[in-house]
């Protein structure tokens, strides 16, 4: 009955009775570096997939759909059975990681507005940053649907912003990724975790996030479940 | 009187006694991957400030304009005084170089439609690939002149694809510099040459550009020289 679908670096998908969903696993598994860094972290499994449910929980709760359904385990969501499309839509408030390296920007500078970068998603090639014709080239999405990824990804970061600076914590940055369900519509997919944002104390400037894990900053759990009291869980 | 204003990898530029005019002396330097592999080429300024010349006043022969004045020696061009606006703005008609890398299309590959791409000009940072959004966050170029930017470089693109398709060179991809003169108008500059373009012999693809160069592939003064000689140099 579930079959294993797909497995990535950070998830499993299995395949349900409904055709139309299927079962995320989050897994214990942290990569960094496009693979090259890896550590098994005990615990990051029940995190990312608490954290991930409870922000599209509220993503839902403020109009902004995607694939989730519900929680049904503490590594388990089921979600909508999507096409993932594949590009890394990032969104980014305040510079860090690679854009900092690339465009030689301190890290924590205040951009002048929020940007959206996309990155293909091919690890043979390095997910390398691309740009919207080159999109159009690879026939990755139509410029209509990069129009609504933009928008989509704005949207999320708008509500997301203010919510995370409700919680004492700067959301400097993130990376989402979305699908086309079986009706062709666009849906945002994927997780939201500290694996997946940057995530900065406001007082502090303490990392709570994955590069806890990519810098060798102390304890990934113990920065995740940092994020998850704050958000109440 | 003259003085050294600026040297880069390929060319010196020097002050006149016309305050809105500087020469421009083409350098017998071949330089390739950020300035790692070098060679003094003997020729190749006077090659390569002769095939510039010839362009430059096709192109305004055709109605675009550029820096251009007049050739004044074998290796000496007098251009207006702009300033150079730090983004290397490339032409793509054929997937090559770092595009194919970066997207993992075969080298040749017809593109869909004539690709621009902006690299930030900044030796340090290798020179890397921007997006409209980064341009805007580092100031280099207003949205406005970005359009503008893009819009000349397809200009020059479609005259200069069908102007070399005559003479059986097939232009797979180019770079432009674009300047501001005193008004602040923005005006093609730098050079347009086998330095920096892709040309290749439409018959037998033979390249005739600098790839000679960066991959070893025979005499550059003499692929130059076959461009010269079609040009009817």
């Amino acid at each position: 009955m579930r079959e294993l679908l797909y497995e990535g670096k950070a998830k499993r998908i299995y395949s349900t009775a409904d055709s139309e969903a299927v079962l995320v696993e989050y897994k214990d598994s942290a990569t960094a570096f496009n693979g090259e860094k890896k550590a098994e972290i005990t615990g990051k499994g029940v995190l990312n997939n608490e954290i991930s449910s409870l922000l599209f929980k509220k993503l839902r709760e403020n109009g902004i759909e995607s694939h989730f359904i519900k929680k049904v385990s503490s590594t388990e969501q089921l979600v909508k059975r999507v096409s993932i499309i594949p590009l890394e839509v990032v969104v980014r408030n305040i510079a860090a990681g690679s854009m900092s390296k690339r465009l030689g920007l301190k890290e924590g500078r205040q951009l002048l507005k929020p940007i959206v970068e996309f990155y293909l998603k091919d690890d043979g090639l390095g997910d390398p940053l691309i740009t919207e014709d080159h999109i159009l080239e690879l026939q990755v999405a139509a410029i209509g649907e990069i129009e609504v990824l933009k928008q989509k990804a704005l949207e999320v970061n708008s509500f997301l912003s203010s919510f995370f600076e409700g919680l004492g914590i700067r959301l400097v940055d993130f990376k989402l990724e979305f699908g086309k369900d079986a009706a062709g519509q666009i849906l945002l997919a994927d997780e939201i975790s500290p694996d997946t944002c940057r995530l900065w104390d406001m007082e502090t400037n303490e990392k709570l996030d994955k590069d806890v894990f990519r810098r060798n900053l102390g304890s990934i759990t113990e920065a995740y479940e940092k994020i998850l009291v704050r958000l109440g869980g």
